[in-house]
């Protein structure tokens, strides 16, 4: 997929919306439990259900590892059938790889390839030859940890490191890599006060906010310093939709939450 | 596993070898191709030869996952190939995983529990709410990166924060986080000189040098700086031992390349 497919489906859509399928056997609803493969039937519910308020789906891959063989093989049949049904919508996949030549093309491979993912998220530490491989994949996204949204973001990431913090050294060294047109970031939504920052780095890429909702961060704050005149923002829901209820009204009731977002998102588009 | 068990394991056998199992459908004998799961017969053939002469097995999940839900099968036998073979061996999933609190868990439940591995490589960037989860499970070991041996390990790893390299701070900061007598860290091969520092901040957790052979470390070189009276290394060797030959003999010519490392490791133990 293109940035400029991505642009003109958001706008199509009126959303910005990335739907996060951390789909977790102890959260689904109980009657999906006797169903053949009830990590796929949930999916394939919540993706019928909010297709068209989302731009983009993003599994997190250590969801589908916990269950083994079963996982795995769930994951290509949610991918397969999103990319059948609904062939416009980018799909992330959350991997957080991160490992050097030889071995972040198998990975590239396995995602790009076999699994036919658009885009996927890779962890900066080992440098440059851990991420450019995965930028030789033309029309594909490599989306590289920068800022993320949890408590030990202040472990290392806000540390500075010769004067500047080692986010922006990852945005600023990144930005020289081959074909960093392809990149994304990550930045949690929970520092919306360093969007403003990040964007006199990264004025153009598109930026991966998850942390709206559950981990608390604002969808208004995060459009004020992160929106471009191109959009450049995909935000993401994981637990607030997928789980918004237990019961069989689950997939009415994602959708209902991914449609109070993507009417948030329509008033801020608005605003460019 | 326990630290005591991983040691005595070492005397034993006079070796501290770890034979990194990255298996590459590309590289392996080519008559296996002809076998219902090349993977895995390749690695049952290179276990079996191996396991006298080594301590330790470490997959890199890459090679699998590049091979779908056949990969993750041939994993999966492979691990319990070991485990009921040769249960004394420890196990490392190479799969260099970083994601925060809840997703960490998942992926500490897929290794540790579905796939049955005593440890896995993890990466530092989330900080502490990432490294945390795979430490609660007690008898399981955590390698977390810190200087890695290929040439982007200089993007960030060595650069200065607040006048102390990156990766030094990842060691003290990791030394502060809850169950820390179970980390272990992956230290590059290529940078001996740095081993005499990174011994000072941690003198008795177990290092995991890769990059000794394929990537030009030197066994002497690692082990002047970084053996202690308890070891506390292990040195892996993946390509150089695997693909020692393509041909029918191939396990017979990993068994020799190993054969010579142990032997040279029993010499290093010998100065102790």
């Amino acid at each position: 997929m293109s940035t400029d497919e991505l642009i003109s489906q958001i706008r199509k859509k009126n959303s910005f919306l990335c739907i996060g399928l951390d789909t977790d056997l102890s959260k689904i609803p109980p009657h999906l439990l006797e169903e053949a493969d009830p990590i796929f039937s949930f999916n394939k519910a919540i993706v019928d259900a909010t297709h068209h308020l989302c731009v983009a789906y993003k599994p997190n891959t250590a969801f589908y590892e916990a269950c083994g063989i079963k996982g795995w093989e769930a994951l290509a049949q949610t991918m397969e059938y999103i990319n059948t049904k609904y062939p416009e919508i980018l799909t992330i996949a959350d991997a957080k790889r991160g490992d050097i030549g030889n071995t972040a093309t198998q990975y590239a491979r396995a995602f790009f390839e076999d699994l036919s993912f658009d885009a996927i998220t890779v962890a900066p530490y080992m440098g440059r030859d851990s991420v450019e491989p995965f930028l030789k994949f033309s029309d594909k996204f490599t989306i590289l940890l920068a800022l993320t949204s949890n408590p030990g973001a202040f472990d290392f990431q806000t540390k500075r490191i010769e004067g500047k913090e080692l986010y922006k050294q990852v945005l600023e060294t990144a930005l020289t890599y081959e074909n960093s047109e392809q990149l994304m970031f990550v930045v949690g939504a929970t520092k919306a006060e360093y969007l403003k920052q990040i964007r006199a780095i990264v004025p153009n890429n598109f930026l991966l906010v998850p942390g709206v909702g559950a981990q608390g961060g604002s969808l208004v704050e995060v459009c004020r310093y992160g929106l471009t005149k191109d959009i450049g923002l995909l935000i993401n829901s994981s637990r607030g939709i997928l789980y918004a209820s237990k019961g069989k009204d689950f997939a009415a009731a994602a959708r209902e939450q991914a449609l109070q977002l993507q009417k948030a998102m329509a008033v801020e588009m608005d605003k460019i």
